[in-house]
């Protein structure tokens, strides 16, 4: 497989996101030519080393400079900052980045009257460990992609679909604020769920280690980077507190039920979650 | 490996547990005679079929008599019901019942004067399937087994830590109620949060086919079986009320830092529980 018209592909940011894709492009049968850039020198030269990458630029404007296509693997406050004054050095380049949030992108991109080369990507993909210690090939293996197209962006969008399908990806369409709507229960959520249930567990002094199996899936995002959720949270902060609230209350409610001794409400919330559980694709 | 002096062993119960054990027990180098009973003959037909009894009983009293070992694999209510019973049944039997909570047992045991050959455990292991169909041989291989032990069960105790040891767990003592305080915060917790945030997601209409790898870990738990559960939450209850009060305020405060934008708090929180995940194996 090939990367589907993209020879030139630069990415601005090697972390977990960015190594990662750029192990799997590497491994295509007909690899494109990769350039990449990192706040940390030592990444890059690994990546270069390891043939993870074709060529090392010393800054975010060599890697976005002269390609077919550019992948802003950045934090989303770092993509919003440098996309405005990398505009000049696109040339006909499709460009994409790999945010969690997509409208504060797509906002900016329609501002600036680029929305018919641009698609952004959100990798429904991640790990605990972060950075490009992190990354590793086959990260977007099997991973939902939701890809925003901009106004105008259709065959860019093709093309873009098509090199994340060639790395294994599943990706989607869907719209900016439509995609943001979705993630803040789906994603954002649940993150602060895992840090909220950790606290308690760290509170009554319990650690990790002496959790069983379903305890330790729970607090497994309680290790996530808190400099990413920042960068996200700035955004998503107000729709995010209105399901924490939700979540809240339920725990209350079902605490109340347990100390009245109501175990048919704590019953059917678990017959219905059960359910839900066992639901269908419906969304493969 | 042997089991450790346990020539005969009977266990009541044939799901997850129980199941699991039995398939343990048979694939030792020189396995001990089996013996169980479970309420689905299905289940029971099948076990002997594959091996993994020597001998298929009718009754629950059939599996108690004229063994070394019994092993109570039921539910915390049929456990509690059943014991007083089977004592005639016993002879010279260590007993040991698999119970997520301990103090119930062991008091009605105290109660009984039977403590001397008294050891309960509890596996911290578990899957969502539930079920003889759920069983799996290493069920149990690196899980924490909590044994408490009855007054003057020093021998029974040292036998069958020694057997947990032979099946590849990893055995430690507590006492009935420090344990029961213990997997309150540690497993109930973790299971009715799983279940409550499962809520709020399908409330919003997010299936969990949606979602990424954090949020589908987040809500794995959300399939347990309800029925389980409620046996172990008659008891729990009111100190389980307790934690989720307490969780439900934490999320409450995060949501409202939120909402005015102090994100210190947040950042703060994810701080500490990135830190409390990376703590090393203080109980292992």
């Amino acid at each position: 497989m090939t990367s589907e018209g993209f020879r030139r592909i630069g990415i601005v940011g090697l972390g977990l996101m960015g190594g990662s894709l750029a192990r799997d492009l590497k491994r295509l049968e007909d690899p494109p030519h990769l350039a990449a850039s990192s706040l940390d020198p030592t990444d890059l030269r690994g990546a270069l080393g390891q043939g993870v990458l074709d060529e090392a630029c010393d800054s975010a404007e060599d890697a976005a400079r002269g390609r077919d296509l550019v992948v802003y693997a950045t934090p989303l406050a770092v993509t919003l900052e440098i996309l405005r004054a990398h505009v000049p050095l696109w040339g006909d380049a499709v460009v994409t980045d790999l945010a969690g949030l997509k409208a504060p992108v797509m906002s900016l991109i329609g501002e600036l009257g680029l929305s018919g080369r641009y698609v952004g990507s959100h990798p429904m993909a991640g790990r605990e460990e972060s950075g490009f210690a992190g990354s590793r090939p086959g990260l977007f293996r099997r991973a939902r992609i939701w890809l925003v197209r901009g106004a105008g962006a259709e065959e860019a969008g093709q093309r873009l679909w098509e090199l994340w399908r060639t790395i294994g990806a599943r990706p989607a369409w869907t719209g900016a604020d439509e995609h943001d709507r979705f993630v803040v229960p789906a994603s954002h959520l649940p993150q602060v769920a895992a840090n909220a249930l950790a606290e308690v567990l760290a509170r009554a002094g319990i650690p990790r280690e002496a959790l069983g199996s379903g305890g330790r899936d729970m607090t497994r995002l309680a290790a996530s980077p808190p400099e990413m959720w920042m960068d996200l949270l700035r955004h998503s902060g107000p729709e995010l507190a209105g399901v924490l609230r939700e979540l809240s209350r339920l725990l209350s409610e079902t605490a109340g039920s347990l100390e009245t001794g109501d175990l048919e409400m704590v019953s059917a919330l678990m017959e219905r979650t059960r359910r839900w559980s066992r639901e269908g694709e419906r969304w493969s």
